[in-house]
């Protein structure tokens, strides 16, 4: 856990605060703004620069008629649920979750159950709204009841809420007030766009839809070459019931998405599939869940991708990369599983999806969404407003198609049926392959053929040899058209960055006050802190030459010439994450070196200024660990006290 | 001027233009995004990394009370003028413009005066709504009245304008319709927040509040250390009337700003303005363009400060760091002015202001504004929410201060006045210090004083001496409390890329179809273009070799593999600003060496892979010029042209 007033006051506070805050919304200090930063800067090279995927960035303004298409005005929803005497509003499986789990609570209290330390770091924090419940026992069945609908508490639309609800008389915590049925509340912010109010939008929801309306853009600016992906980052808005968990479930939030297009025949293979085949996962898949466990299995992608549990190569691809980007940025390795939706969990958009969830003391939270789209959104876009958002690639091999082709005279076609002429014509246009065939029977044996045209004369239409023929002929197509589908890795950035915080913070042994976040280097907020001895003015220069340095170097430093003892102030940027420290002493004064200090080991090393820079340099990109530079530079024996 | 093709369909195009378009909502594209984040990581080094400016991010969404606060939901808007027949709404200040502009040129041709090139390059852009005027001659005072109104356009308010545009009948350019009187239209974007609608709130017109809201905290995080500054990098909203212009009037957009606060006592002093003293600004002054005139005056800001038509020096000191950020990136240094604002033409919270513009063929466009918001912003929130937004320091020497001081013997003062004491009391806090002094003399001399204390008897009360003394006293204060100022730098990244591209782009002589985008190399969207000769086997793994080199020591790149002629493929990527281009040829596959190609100049130099390599990455980082790099490696004479 961390300590809430590092990470509150400094990484990041409820906005607003002065004026009572508003739930949901958040600020980041400078402590929490420079990690989002790197966090974003080692994404943007470990997923867009390393495929040379093509970043956009789209408005968040989203007029209606973009996301009506999308499907997201009519199912981008949550279920809530209204006291009607106090007002107040629910969202009714969080509810219904809460209730649940509180009265198991009470249940295991009642039969003398401690209750489990893991268990209680993943629901403690949950439990706002249901507090002190009543040391009950339950039967043995309904304590089994309640466990099988917590595992599968994502899985129910709200007419089953509403049936729990009633079934095990779930009502308002606080004033124990019956509630209505759920009803749907759309998720989305509304705003109107220009003077004139008559244009309605939203607050785009997710990144995706620019990636998907500029498609044919895309493709154009990438050679029309397949497969190809985009990236985006930026904020999404999602207007939440009640928000809780408070950075893990916020109003407005910064995304990183990706949209991996690809060609669906063929199982939608990866080019660099075999580079990431042995990288482990802890996957929980949908059956398990639905069984109502929890068990994960540690599987290889390869076999995973193999054996069909995962759905094909792209979307195990994206699985160990986004993997292999957590542990870069110095998340817990242990604290990683890949859960697998359950059918009626997922998006309205999604064919299959996997979230990487990391494991808090709000319990494990879904941090990065990993979907397959299929080829949804660029088919409806496609069908609404009739742009090509499609592929079209010549054939290796032109394709022979043998068909039944219908021939129209169309210069006696008008005069017989006059203003049902385009009707009749439309009508026979659409008829099957298999009509077709029979009907060419028909014209032969009977010079004439009967079809179905509703609304002209009495729904049947004879049409006689002399206007129509019929015949099997062989079409050539050289061009292939294909929509292509889409693997989405949606990043929930702070999400990620509040589960990193967590996963590296430890306290000193024998020093509970003295905290420590072990940030990787690369991706701590400040690099480097200077800590001139004293006040002394003889020490002044130096801070300003390396303050400098480190500027020009592109390293980012602080200076603390407060009064505090070395060691006090060196114990408050080791919990803000500092990894690196550079006294200045009077030796520094006479010959020019300074000592170098380890965060994580508190170990000092003591060098001129330019083997200092150098060290910081690769340390901070990540190309020497700090037992290289140990290896490399004197060791400094000082103490961390004050002397002067 | 930029070709349509390039700018318009790869660095950014509007939004959602397969559903028709939303005015003022532009999506980027690959280049566009690239240049965008090249831009903003130039900032953050030029000014974040250089002055340790403490980077925060607050939320977009802001609730009606901060901006109430703020005074933008009162004064944050423009003047808007409907056709009540046709429904049309305009921007009166733009449509007066316009008309006035337009009858202007009209005179010019019945003078058979040609249009000079260069201000049909600032205006011909703008008319999109006045076409075709008639060549009218104008009266001579006409047109002077005509041309002081347009120098002095931004200075009018709504009922100016409504003057104006009865005294010189403008009305609907496409009707000739009668238009109403401007009113005020709020350019925030409003919404409500959360599932009850009862917290109205609106997008963000500027991120600057977060940063004032925050203050208190930022204070206490830069340890009680004056001054600092903040920054933030985000998008922001304004709901335009009718925007135009393309990029230069969007309706969301990415600031960059800076908000320094500093100590209003002792000039504004900033410590390293003596750094940048000699940096010679382009100043077009409040007074120059009140007397309708437009010319600048080329003034070292050292000069400009100490003559005080600069302000002060922290003013100063960031014009002179915007100008150099300019220069940086690669903005044309004679298409740059800075230009004061008229009274009228503030911000509600400026004192003074001056705006960076840019020359583009729009004219001159505001891309940085660098306002004084003294103490505005902390006092008012301050003054709402009760919270500290303030400076307390110890003083070096402690203030005495002489004062009249009065004491009340309140056990007495209840039973007098009873449930009017209250009022008494409060009425004898207020006194000033000379009312004091006249009212001891009374008390003195009469042994009572009166007072007026309005709703109290008939407004006047006489107090006797019995329950009050007034005093002179020596008060010691030992902590001085002040609000500091803010100078806020704020940057519009779009507008300035913009600019960038027309300043940047320009065609080989000779071939106006081969236009060239001279970004420098670290602003540029892609830095290599990786061209194997043709689409022959063996270079094939050569290509996979470079762009994972380049990958991997940061650099982005990108393949074309096309049949399309080298000398095309080269081309296509000049346009797109990419500097540099790597060839691979049958040499290459020989003996491991490549070509290395200079977009500006088209000179080549060929050498192995690590030379190549350590020569990009010095060129992207800005620590070698392509001179440097020419000298050290040998010539490639060979032709762009196909050879096999």
């Amino acid at each position: 856990m961390l300590k809430p007033s590092v990470f509150k006051e400094c990484l990041t506070n409820p906005s607003f605060s002065i004026y009572g805050g508003v739930s949901g919304l958040y600020d980041y200090g400078p402590p929490g703004t420079a990690l989002t930063n790197n966090i974003v800067d080692i994404w943007r090279k470990h997923f867009v620069l390393k495929e040379n995927m093509l970043e956009v960035d789209g408005t968040m303004l989203t007029p209606y008629e973009v996301l009506k298409t999308s499907g997201h005005v009519d199912r981008f929803s949550d279920w809530c649920t209204k006291d009607p005497k106090s007002g107040e509003i629910f969202r009714a499986d969080h509810l219904v979750e809460e209730v649940l789990e509180a009265r198991l609570k009470g249940d295991k209290e009642a039969r003398g159950v401690k209750v489990q330390e893991e268990e209680s770091e993943g629901q403690s924090k949950k439990k706002k709204k249901v507090k002190n419940v009543a040391a009950v026992k339950l039967d043995d069945a309904v304590v089994q009841e309640y466990e099988e609908i917590l595992a599968k508490i994502d899985n129910y639309g709200g007419e089953e809420l509403g049936l729990l609800m009633k079934k095990y008389d779930i009502r308002n915590p606080s004033t124990g007030g019956e509630l209505l049925p759920p009803v749907a509340f759309n998720l989305m912010f509304s705003t109107s766009i220009g003077p004139s109010s008559n244009l309605p939008g939203f607050l785009r929801p997710e990144t995706a839809q620019a990636h998907f309306v500029n498609f044919a853009k895309l493709l154009e600016f990438n050679q029309q070459s397949m497969p190809f992906a985009s990236a985006t980052v930026g904020k999404s808005f999602r207007n939440e019931i009640s928000p809780r968990a408070g950075l893990l479930r916020v109003r407005e939030f910064l995304m990183g998405e990706i949209e991996h297009f690809v060609d669906p025949e063929g199982g939608k293979k990866h080019p660099r599939f075999d580079e990431v085949r042995d990288v482990e996962l802890e996957l929980l898949n949908r059956e398990v869940q639905l069984a109502g466990k929890t068990h994960v299995e540690t599987t290889p992608i390869g076999k995973a991708v193999d054996s069909g549990l995962v759905d094909n190569e792209t979307l195990g691809y994206f699985l160990a990369r986004i993997q292999l980007f957590l542990l870069r940025i110095g998340v817990d390795k242990s604290k990683i599983r890949f859960r697998q939706h359950m059918a009626n969990e997922m998006a309205h958009y999604a064919a299959d999806c996997w979230d990487a969830e990391l494991l808090t003391s709000y319990g494990w939270i879904e941090c990065v969404g990993c979907a397959d789209r299929s080829a949804y959104d660029l088919t409806v876009h496609m069908k609404k407003t009739g742009a090509p958002l499609l592929v079209r690639e010549p054939r290796k091999e032109p394709l022979k198609i043998e068909e039944w082709q219908v021939d129209i005279d169309k210069k006696k076609f008008g005069p017989k049926f006059k203003k049902d002429g385009k009707t009749v014509e439309a009508a026979i246009e659409a008829l099957t392959q298999d009509m077709r065939e029979k009907l060419s029977l028909d014209l032969q044996n009977e010079g004439k053929i009967v079809i179905d045209v509703p609304g002209v004369g009495d729904g049947k239409v004879e049409v006689p040899k002399e206007l129509i023929a019929i015949e099997k002929r062989t079409r050539i197509e050289n061009t292939r058209e294909y929509t292509p589908n889409v693997i989405e890795p949606s990043f929930g950035i702070g999400r990620i960055m509040y589960a990193l915080c967590e996963h590296n913070y430890w306290t000193r042994e024998g020093d509970e006050a003295r905290g420590v976040l072990s940030f990787p280097p690369p991706v701590a907020p400040t690099k480097v802190l200077i800590v001139p001895l004293s006040s002394h003015s003889d020490f002044k220069p130096f801070v300003r030459i390396l303050s400098d340095k480190l500027q020009e170097i592109g390293v980012s430093s602080r200076v603390d010439d407060s009064g505090a003892s070395i060691g006090k102030r060196y114990s408050r940027n080791d919990e803000l994450g500092t990894p690196l420290g550079i006294t200045i002493d009077f030796q520094s004064v006479q010959d020019n070196t300074f000592t170098l200090r380890d965060r994580d080991t508190t170990k000092q090393v003591r060098a001129g200024l330019d083997e200092i820079c150098k060290a910081i340099s690769s340390l901070v990109n990540g190309t020497e660990s700090w037992q290289d530079v140990q290896a490399r530079l004197p060791a400094f024996e000082g103490q961390e006290v004050d002397k002067e």
